[in-house]
């Protein structure tokens, strides 16, 4: 049964963000608002004062949302006295206790408002004395004891969140990070599998940009198998990635260090040089697969498909391989021109490729990028790509899953 | 001389942040705002108007500030038409080209609005064609030539802000980095230093929690300037902290494995063991003191200037220390007992006290966390202590640079 | 059809590891060796010299080993005079060319050892001249003609290693880095299965260390898996785990901010205390089980399989659940206790307990670590548990596919 | 006075890398030692042995080294008998008390080897019974008690190492960092700045690659300051370090997001192309100094010393400059042709042009490789760059340090 309360809150409430928060915060609890008054703030030095009507499905739900709404500076229009309740066990809450934030805040106690004494968060509120002579300590849940009254629920009180500081000249920077390794990953495996669907259903194309990543990680058979599948439509990759399928093509099963066993990779480096020597001879990557010296892997399984790659190099390439720009402006060029249609971008274990591709993609073109590092996701949208959405996670794990999902692969 | 122009947006302008982003801009280029009109969506589906006229100190900050705003969705009033100039040079733009965003963007030629193609970012816009048969395309700089004609100046442009997606189902977040290494740090260590006088001079206490980093980076002496200077009123550490400071002490010098040498930080691990059980022998740190058994350090010089230290244990430790809490609830309760009076919080390579304070601290208390990997800063924050401030720099020179600032400390 | 060649080296051979790396490489390319000579240096300042016959299975195999050995100084005993070949196209070098390293070279060209100018790796060697007039260039492959005459083989050539700085003195270490996301996952998680397996049929035990990542990252469902089906004997973790799985339990679906969807993590903090606050209510974590309170996740599977858990706290800790050791030294106690048996420990997403775990540790228990920071695998064998071995990779995944190896295990 | 012991070990001491270990050990504990006997295992499967004498400098680093060698398999030829000591004070050692590792030890009590049960690293010895009848526990020094006989010295103890397992043919690997944060790094500046000094004393000169973190991090002073002094005498980089210092040479000051505030590196992000514009009109860099376009920055100050720089393009290059290569095969050979009498290299927040340098570098060329990311200066050696040494710093400070270390600049 939904019930309601009246909130309220006045400042730099729109350019400090705080209103904008508070609406945002009701809509995640799965509540709903309506602004019932808005007096704004002309210039920069005036305050605007807004009153919200915010609607929750139950109880609990708008206990919940209120102290949360509090910590964004909102409280209660008609805040009542606060309710309080002993506590029956050392070290026990009662169950509705009102869990504390770490910014000032005040209690009425018999129509007075009392501040909160050491404010700190997730505690209790514990209130010895009456009236004008309560006091109110925040006291942990491991050193509240029997017999100690304790603020319940969220009526009678109220919290006092700072101004923002107007200077806009510190240094500093308040922190707010949601790129994150600690997301439900399946999830998003699942997600981005949707989304590909979705757009190959509406007749757009896939585009992905890859790193090397893709082949030491040993996800190159999952990888094969979105190819054959058609969720690969274009690649966008560099040098190494092409250099490394080919020469683990090549050379993958001959010399005992091979990937396979899973060691190796530090050694026998002269192996990129000879694969990329032997497609030289070969005259291009096509040519290596007309003229069955290259016979597997991502790049002769993209030409198999008739699927279109762009390889652009870059100053540490050896080589390189036929098939690469070595002129950076001519390879932008070259990117450009296999937008038009694209749908859906993905990139994966790369940062140069994809800070370029985000360079020259429009903002209306979703885009997800997946690495195993937080900072490669962060640069990307540092760099003007705020569609990108980030999934920090592990590459071979990531590919095998979305195979699975996507087609049905299993590893053998 | 200032110079003034209206912008509008409108849509779900107050819960997307739009509002607060465009009047955050306003001041962010020392420019002015007067919010002319302002209505209100009530509910969450309605949609909100506003307009703003901005006001800036020049043409040149106006032109600026008006693409800033329609990248964030605003756009001008009264558009008027675009101003074509033509190129003089192959790969050279007029001086005041409009610079591109990768949003969908229109261009008003001859009294129609027509749709940029293929919008990509950090282009210029090439026109061709009049009017209702104009066509505007992205062209980056090395592909423009002399004889094209580019838009200029930020009249007769209209950017197009998607609509914030409602749903909110997104397992994926939009990203927004603001911890970085590449920040100014010399900048960032005065401002520090200015912190820490004012609250000085008001009355207030420095407080500072460290972790071993502190001893490994070589930073022991500059620390122990700060504390003779007065910078220091109380620390928090751990087991670690204390433990490498006295086995340095102890230990330095004596077995060719010193830190002047800068190697054998690995090798001669039973130092820290052997230095635990001195000290456990003396019976605390401070008899250790007394006892002219620890005679240098940054814990010696805390007992010789008579400041406080809590010292709280972890499951790692060896040993511990003595003056060690081994219950961490005590230790909490211990680390409480010293918070009146601090103004001031800095924390130092140290993540698991950095937080444990972090928990405890009223977010009145301003708090900065240095730390080299981004990560600790990230995480300080997201636990809930929003007034920190964060400092991604090594350990080690950020401490001899304070040292510097605030004492004159010169390292030997 | 096994070929063999003898080299040999000297110098500081064996305090430098260069013998030891050679031998190691014989090994790894699945060849075999004799030490023929081996004369030791008896003082740190005398040199050592070693002759060794290598065995390759075939003459590819021996040519790839010869240069590598080259590479850590060994050169051949009868080097022989360097073959050189046309080149008969532009940018392509003949198929078994010498592929350089970037050390001091010199080839031997009509009886004359002659200096490689400008090392480079990998590269070509093109000669121009004869005998004591040649000279030798490093050339990059997109720079090699038609009619070069190319270095082909590996006889003819001797690598010139630096001796090894003897003075000790340097601040500098040289770097090696085997810890890397960059490896195949999907074989590490069948090794770690293969392990688990073996060490279940010797009748012995598996003990997992854990994080609180492993409910974040929704791997609940997997790590239930593993639990049901036998392989996790004994869990050590802090309270933050046993925390987060205990109200994602009590409240994953009640308040629109569950895990099913992916977002909320950040808000909704409360939960977490009053989680903590229920289950001191309940007395205990089995308690909780038993009267119903708790039925789901982690915590409560390993109650019902009557498995031992070990909870030991942190200052950072709120709270902390009744079962938490707050004590960290009776926490040590408590987890050494649970040791006996114990034949295989991985650990998940935690650096604290991990640390803790391998202190107390003996060397002949296997131990994986298990990260998605790299930091935290290289941290743990630091502080010297040199038995680890680390898998950088997604905790959320990797229990995935290592329940579905061991278990069968497929997420709804 | 010089005291001296004999030890022995046995096995794969070769191939295992034991015997480089132990000699590396003694001559960091300033020791020395003569290897008095050593017989080779001649083929993988056989055994070698190694009698070895060190000599140290006085007893207490004769014991450490002992104790040391022990845990890398070594043990005294003639072990003699345990020394016993009895403990006076509950929870501390005595003063000599043999220090555990982790790995299976056995100590000899009246005659009888009696193994170490639960072994676990940084506990005491505690014995208790006879000879034959006798039992030896590790116990931490929290849980010693007044009255327990307690192992001193290394006599009487011996250290089981296990086998190197010998199949190669795990998937995991042994884990050794060296890369490290935890350094002391003042001293790090300082061995930099020696180099410097004799590298130019010596006639040769200095190569700096960077990345465009120097300009964001505010010391371009210091490195100008730098040029000054002569020290920077070829200087390779990409668009992005030479676009960002023009543009904060150009529009440093003007709008209001300048460096010296600390704020607007994400915003007024149309500024860099801008700058490129400019330069382009310019015809470049040179020109634009000639023309009193560019009056300060790194690049100007590079143009009006006379050195020489090569900048390389990349794919996410905008612009470029005119200055850039955009064929990255011509820029390498650009690279290439600087190369000669470069006596060091230094590479400061970059990646990709480090590493694209280390690919044309010979090993002779000392080369120091500073950024804040581990990763960074770990993938430069990955890729075959074994001589590079690691610094990971803050660069704004490492600059600021040098630059007052080499020239005496001081930040105004």
């Amino acid at each position: 049964m939904a019930v309601t309360e009246s909130v309220e809150l006045r400042g730099h409430i729109i350019d400090s963000g705080m209103l904008s928060r508070l609406l945002d915060d009701v809509l995640d609890l799965d509540s709903d608002y309506v602004i019932e008054r808005f007096d704004v703030g002309k210039r920069p030095e005036d305050e605007s004062y807004a009153r919200v009507v915010v609607t929750a499905p139950d109880e609990a739900t708008l206990f919940s949302l209120v102290m949360r709404l509090q910590s964004h500076g909102a409280n209660l229009v008609d805040p009542g006295e606060a309710l309080l309740r002993t506590v029956d066990k050392d070290g026990v809450f009662p169950e509705d206790f009102y869990s504390t934030t770490n910014l000032d805040t005040q209690v009425r106690i018999g129509g007075h408002w009392v501040d909160v004494e050491s404010p700190e968060m997730d505690c209790g509120l514990v209130v010895t004395g009456e009236a004008e002579h309560a006091r109110v300590r925040t006291v942990p849940v491991s050193d509240v004891r029997a017999g100690d009254r304790v603020v319940c629920g969220s009526r009678g009180v109220k919290v006092l969140v700072p101004p923002k500081d107007a200077s806009g000249e510190s240094v500093f920077e308040f922190m707010n990070s949601v790129v994150s390794s600690e997301k439900p990953q399946a999830l998003q495996v699942r997600q981005v599998a949707d989304q590909m669907r979705a757009v190959k259903a509406a007749g757009r194309t896939v585009l992905w940009v890859a790193g090397p990543a893709v082949v030491h990680t040993g996800a190159t058979p999952a990888f094969s198998a979105l190819i054959a599948a058609g969720y690969v439509d274009v690649l966008f990759a560099g040098n190494a990635l092409a250099t490394h399928d080919i020469e683990s093509a090549l050379f993958g099963t001959s010399l005992g260090v091979d990937l396979s066993k899973g060691s190796g990779v530090e050694h026998g480096h002269e192996h990129h040089i000879r694969a990329i020597n032997r497609v030289r001879a070969a005259g291009s990557i096509a040519n290596a697969v007309a003229t069955g010296v290259l016979t597997s892997g991502v790049m002769h399984d993209m030409v198999k498909a008739g699927k279109p790659f762009v390889l652009v190099g870059s100053v540490r390439d050896d080589g390189p391989l036929p098939d690469v720009y070595t002129d950076v402006i001519e390879g932008q060029r070259a990117m450009r021109a296999e937008l038009p249609g694209v749908g859906f971008a993905i990139m994966v274990a790369t940062m140069l490729h994809a800070i370029a591709t985000g360079n020259i993609l429009p903002a209306s073109v979703p885009l997800v990028c997946v690495d195993i590092n937080p900072a490669t996701v962060t640069k990307l949208s540092d760099r003007g790509s705020a569609q990108a959405t980030g999934i920090v996670t592990d590459i071979g794990l990531f590919l095998e899953q979305l195979a699975q999902e996507l087609t049905g692969y299993h590893r053998a």
